[in-house]
Order: structure tokens, then sequence, then C-alpha cells
């Protein structure tokens, strides 16, 4: 499936024998917020990351929801970085903080949902975890809402992106992927980065994630044509222009 | 302290004796969710609302959260409505639900809040609970979310509106008479309505609320001047803006 869309997959490390990461939980009626039944490592257990050589040179970074020690080793691999975005979830800000911390002041930008924002900064106002996880390093940071949208901080600004209006969720699972993977292919395919570039990213990040929950796994993003996302993104900026 | 504001008070009436209406509530943590502690109507019990002859002829309604058999008494009265506006409660969607759709059929515009919409339309899912809310009758709706903003519908299009990133909420009691008041107030001065009139009336609406729950009672709206009300509109604009 990757390779038919014309995905680079020569870094890709296929370990014989090895269980896969397994992950289990359970949404709750509204599919904003999900219990966790196991984390099952596996494989990652023993992961240690080599990025091949000619992508240390890549200039954007998507550290993907996984154990800080090994974001760790990906970033401490980059060579020529302009911008690199991490993701990350609960289990991490709870069981590897420190780990974290360290990710986090590495990076441009840090995406989390609000619940991890309220955590990472034991804080229960929104606004205040957020300004008190910035202080934490990272330029940028993306606080998702789930059907609340999302909103971005950086440059003493605020952004304030809605979310689509869904009638159906059918799976949310890997809508926060969906959502990381769209805003930076966005961003790295601009000349200037900014914070009016960032909104934009932002907004095609949440159509990716619109489409990702309306099907099973990756069925609901992987044969959508460029005008489809086009078309949902002037949806998205229709939705809260005055 | 409504005279100083040059609010026509000839309608309100006194009843010597009564003790008055008492409602009292326990916020949650994050200040969205509130438990309802005890709601003794008392003078309300036996209210029987009479509108002075001048003023049934008032082109606007705004009916304020009360039992719905008086919202009822109050919009049998009116002779020339233009625009009418209905706030409710959980409570009156659970005790007085038939009297409550009585007086959703017959306004213009519903406001209520998220958790209300989806308890009165039985449906866990905010777009399919306001698509139900909107075949019981009212032209509009409006779902107030808290932190996170306000959604209109009508006319087969949806607005969302961002809230005001504040850091400290004082009091969230009357953010949504304030929020109901700033909107009907707002449309109540325009010649036509629409639903580009109505997107800026929820703003308006959000800038009453966001000024509301700042300060405890009505300290944080009763002396705001015409200029901070137009600043923090402006800035409700640029959150969002894209």
């Amino acid at each position: 499936m990757l390779k038919n869309h014309d995905v680079d997959i020569s870094g890709l490390e296929i370990v014989e024998g090895e269980k896969t990461f397994s992950y289990g939980c359970v949404y709750r009626d509204d599919m904003n917020i999900r219990d966790t039944l196991f984390t099952d490592l596996n494989v990652f257990e023993k992961f240690d990351p080599v990025i091949p050589t000619e992508m240390r040179k890549s200039p954007f970074l998507l550290l993907g929801n996984i154990m800080p020690a090994l974001q760790l080793k990906v970033l401490d691999q980059m060579t020529d970085l302009k911008f690199s975005v991490c993701d990350t979830m609960n289990l991490w800000i709870d069981i590897t903080r420190e780990d974290l911390l360290k990710v986090i002041k590495r990076v441009s930008l840090l995406v989390i949902n609000d619940s991890e924002a309220k955590m990472l900064a034991d804080e229960s106002n929104l606004i205040k975890a957020a300004k008190k996880v910035m202080e934490m390093g990272p330029e940028y940071l993306i606080v998702k809402k789930g059907e609340h949208g999302a909103l971005l901080f950086g440059e003493g600004k605020i952004f304030s992106a809605p979310a689509y209006p869904l009638e159906t969720v059918f799976d949310p699972t890997g809508a926060g992927d969906s959502f990381a993977g769209g805003f930076t292919g966005y961003l790295a395919q601009m000349d200037s980065i900014d914070f009016e570039t960032m909104k934009k990213a932002v907004i095609y990040g949440s159509t990716l994630a619109s489409f990702c929950v309306g099907k099973f796994s990756t069925k609901g993003i992987e044969n959508k044509t460029k005008e489809e996302i086009e078309n949902r993104f002037n949806e998205f900026i229709a939705l809260s222009r005055v």
C-alpha cells in the first residue's frame, strides 16, 4: 500500500520472528476519550532505530508516538533539521516523563491532545496548561481537542481551528497520526514557515484526520485524491469564516 | 444597577414576601460540567407572567431559562414577533419535556449546551443530535460548548465559533444568559437577519460570556464599555481567521 503511494520505505526495518507492537483501548460513547486496556511494546522493546544516511539530511522530521528514548535516538541522527514535530501520548507522560521532557526541549513543535496537555502541565485550565508546556521548550504547540477542533500556540499568538462536523465517527484510531502527518506534510512543501502557514497546516492536518475517522484503519485516507482534500480544506475554512 | 444602564424595567414584577428562585450547583474541575444540587422554584412556582401592553409588540424576544410552561405564557402574549430565542436547561428537558417541545416548535432559535442537545435528542454524536433537535421545530440552533466555543446551525449551514482563551474562569454562572443576551441584543439592532448576521451575533454573545465568567455574578459585564466589547469581538474574529 505504501509503495503504491510512492512512499519511500527504504528506511523501513522488518525484524523476523518478533511480535508487532500492540495496543488495546476502549473508546467512550462520545469517542473523545479512550481508556487504555494494554500496551505491549513487543518488537519496540529492543528496537534501535537507524536512519539511512541520505534521510539524515531531511529538513523535516515527524517523531511519531513512541517511547521518548527512541525519539531521542532519531533526533540524534538528524543533521540538517529545519522543523521537527513530536507526537506523544499519556503513557509516556506517565512512565517516561524525564525522557519526554528532553525530546520536547529539542523539537520545533509538540502535538498532544487536551487531556495530555493538562496532565503534562498538571493544570486543569487548558490555556494555562498550554503556556506551561510552551515553557518546557517547544517553539510551537498544537493541542488537539477531538470533536472540538485544535488550538495552535506560538509567537505569542493563538489560532483556534474548528472540527469538521462529522455525523459518524467510525474509528478514531489513527486520527492523531493523520493530523500530524497532514500538518507536517503541508509544511514540508512550503518555502517559509510562519504562524500563517502553520494555521493552514493545522487545517490540512484536521482534514486528513476527518477522513481517517470515517473508516476503519487507514481505509479512510489511503485513496483520497488531492481534489477531495482541497474540497474538505475549503469546507473547513468556510466553517469558521465571519 | 439595571436602571443605571437605561434598561426598561417597567415589566419587572416584585412579589412581596416570597422567596426568590434558588439554584445550587457544583462546577467540576474543568468548569465545563456542573452538577445540580437543588432547584427551588419558590416565587416562580405560582408566577403568571404578564407582559406590559407596549412590550407585547416587541419584534424580538429572548425567553430566559425558566419552566417551559411560563415561556409558553410569554409567547402567547407576543403579537408581532420577528425573531424569538429560547434558552433552557437539563432540568426542563428531564421533567417538563412535553412543554419544552411545544416552546421549541414555536421559536426561531433554540440555544442549549452540548450535553443538553445530546440529552434532548437522545443521541451521543453532537452533529446528529443537533439535526434531530432542528427537526423538533426551531429554524436555528446554537449549541454552546463552554471552553470549546459554540456551533450555529441553520439554512443547511454550520458555523463554528471559537472560545476566548481564558486562563481564569472565576464563575461560569450566567455565561449562558450573557451569551443569549449578547446574541439577541446584537440581532435586535440589525435590519436584516440572515446566517451571516447571526454568525456575528454568536461572536458578540461569546464576547459577553467571556467577560461574564471573569468575575463573580454580573460584575464581569455590567461596566464594560462599547470599546472593550468591540476590541474583544475583534480578538475573537482574529482567533480563527485563516
